[in-house]
């Protein structure tokens, strides 16, 4: 039988796995940080009727630059966008890819600071692009001057920056994203994949869009919006990257059927994102039961908590010696007794830590009981 | 205001255009190779119902792997498949994609014979794979000697070829097949988005995938399927290559609606192709009538014709002199006269030659009749 490693494969791929979280049939899913509530049902309708009216038609290629739906995305992202500065994909991922293809790729690099959103380094393969791991601080923070020193060092074509970042969970402060942009030679891409749950004041780097054409947000309907089956990203930017990655996009990479269902749920977002505060709750309730019980834990500007297992209960997460150190809790371990309560949250590679998504209150309780059994 | 020649996009991307034919309103339009038949109205029921029984758990992230949808592609293939020698994606140029990312890219090469897709070398461009411009016959043909000389010459790691090819239109001998597999030292991806419209007798390169795990048959749903607007192409391979793909494709790249729409038309398989036979009809037709009219025309086996607009008319193609001549109609000038009589048709780029899409015989009729503006 032929195996992978008799094909003539890129020597870069040799021994890789492909990258996703395991998908197990559990009773409570955390582990991909979905949004736990299903569409309403006046939203299925919505959607359902806005897909049937493309159907007949399907036979015919999509609307190849969609515009239609990028005027409603840009109406919804507000800060005075319109449609010609703004792009949509399947999910942020390709989005994101488009990015790479447009603004590194070969001979060019990209520079993370980790731990951030794990497909990063694997699109910067994808695309040929040199990946550069950047670091964050023992406690996952990032300043300005750190920041600002790697990307000095680096000189990267593009510089990917989270926030919220996953899988810390906390946004940035809006003066490193000022200070990157100010001190980086190449494009400067924003991830805002949770900004929808971010606590009251955090402030968007759309806000910042207005005169700095190598800035880039992205964004998600699959967090939020409940959408994540749909498959839709999109960027805001200067209407001159937007042009950029039409360089690169495949003709026609969004169907007829993924347009028209955005559109649908764009205009019933009230109701779609009427469930972000009650995952707020959820989220605010992880984090001060986590912290009542001793567990050191991220601040969440997002939908999931980054906590640790074990370690020394006594600390918070932003005392000095944050680091995992000797004798922490195997997290793999954990994962694993969680698993078993029938919990399933993600374990991101981190040396005593794991993230957990929030869903609903049935789902902390869950959580929460299935946590006790690591005592 | 910011110009893309300010951003820093990639050399090798500055000075070009989006991809793509102009999506004009005209009454007749020929030029993407479209099915000509909207979706039936059973089969538009079936679609919408499979589609609205994935929307109330959109919140949550689609098969991953598409499993379900890769075993009815498979025994829509037949040629004994199975799901685990199938992958599938948004449209043939993803999965075309995805192959140069798994064994082209950086420091590697892709062979094509031109004229041939004309997106072939925008993904070897966009996947940073070096584009070798292999050459075909002066009538568009490729011989074994031919083909085999170019792979010698190369040593490419991937080759391409088209069959039917795209914009000639004709099948290519299996012999070619044959012996460029067995001289090229990497990959043979055989495009086959034409497939159905293949004369009778035509061999797909499918039945050669047994014992060749360096072989690669693309196909999609987008031609004969009439189902463009639903964006499905896929693959089928040695379960190895399918493995390959799965390192570089963009996790959950297939969205629910997408996955649930493709299985329901393949569902109703036999309602969708009921249109191939009246499209071979009318292509046969436009053979026919345009070289009763004195026009050299391509052997077709797809639902389009490439034609040469004027030349000398007691030619056919297959003489020996069928090369493009000086003092050949400028095809740009009567793709105009074409468009202003309300028919779409494609300039390839092809200096005296068109290429339309066979559709329906109204369709046809208008075409004919276009044509004798050019006269």
């Amino acid at each position: 039988m032929t195996t992978l490693d008799d094909l003539p494969i890129r020597d870069d791929l040799r021994g890789l796995s492909p990258y996703g979280a395991p998908q197990l049939d559990v009773p409570v899913r955390l582990n991909t940080n979905e949004n736990s509530y299903p569409v309403p049902e006046p939203v299925v309708e919505a959607i359902g009727k806005a897909v049937a009216a493309e159907l007949r038609d399907l036979n015919r290629y999509p609307d190849r630059d969609a515009v239609a739906l990028r005027a409603d995305l840009a109406d919804y992202l507000g800060h005075g966008l319109t449609a010609d500065q703004v792009w949509a994909a399947n999910g942020s991922n390709e989005i994101q890819q488009q990015l790479l293809q447009a603004f590194g790729g070969p001979g060019r690099t990209v520079l993370g600071f980790t731990p951030a959103y794990s497909m990063h380094p694997l699109l910067a393969l994808g695309t040929g692009t040199a990946w550069i791991p950047g670091a964050r601080d023992a406690d996952f923070g990032l300043t300005v001057a750190d920041a600002v020193a790697q990307v000095r060092a680096h000189r990267p074509d593009v510089v990917f920056l989270c926030s919220p970042n996953n899988p810390t969970g906390t946004a940035l402060d809006p003066a490193v994203v000022a200070a990157v942009l100010a001190e980086a030679p190449g494009m400067v891409v924003v991830d805002e994949a949770y900004a929808e749950f971010a606590r009251p004041g955090t402030v968007s780097a759309l806000a910042v869009l207005p005169g700095h054409p190598r800035l880039v947000v992205t964004r998600t309907m699959s967090k939020a919006f409940g959408f994540a089956g749909g498959r839709l990203g999109y960027l805001a930017a200067d209407p001159a990257v937007v042009q950029a990655v039409q360089l690169v996009r495949l003709p026609y990479h969004l169907s007829a059927l993924t347009q028209a269902a955005a559109r649908a749920a764009l205009a019933h977002r009230d109701a779609l994102l009427g469930t972000v505060s009650a995952i707020m709750e959820q989220r605010d309730r992880i984090v001060a039961e986590l912290r009542a019980r001793g567990h050191r834990v991220a601040d969440s500007d997002a939908n999931f908590v980054l906590f640790e297992v074990g370690g020394d209960r006594q600390l918070r997460l932003g005392a000095s010696d944050a680091a995992p150190r000797p004798g922490a809790v195997d997290q793999a371990a954990a994962w694993r007794t969680l698993l078993a309560a029938g919990v399933l949250v993600r374990d991101v590679g981190l040396p005593g830590w794991l993230r957990v998504t929030a869903g609903t209150p049935a789902e902390t309780d869950a959580f929460l009981s299935a946590m006790e059994k690591l005592s």
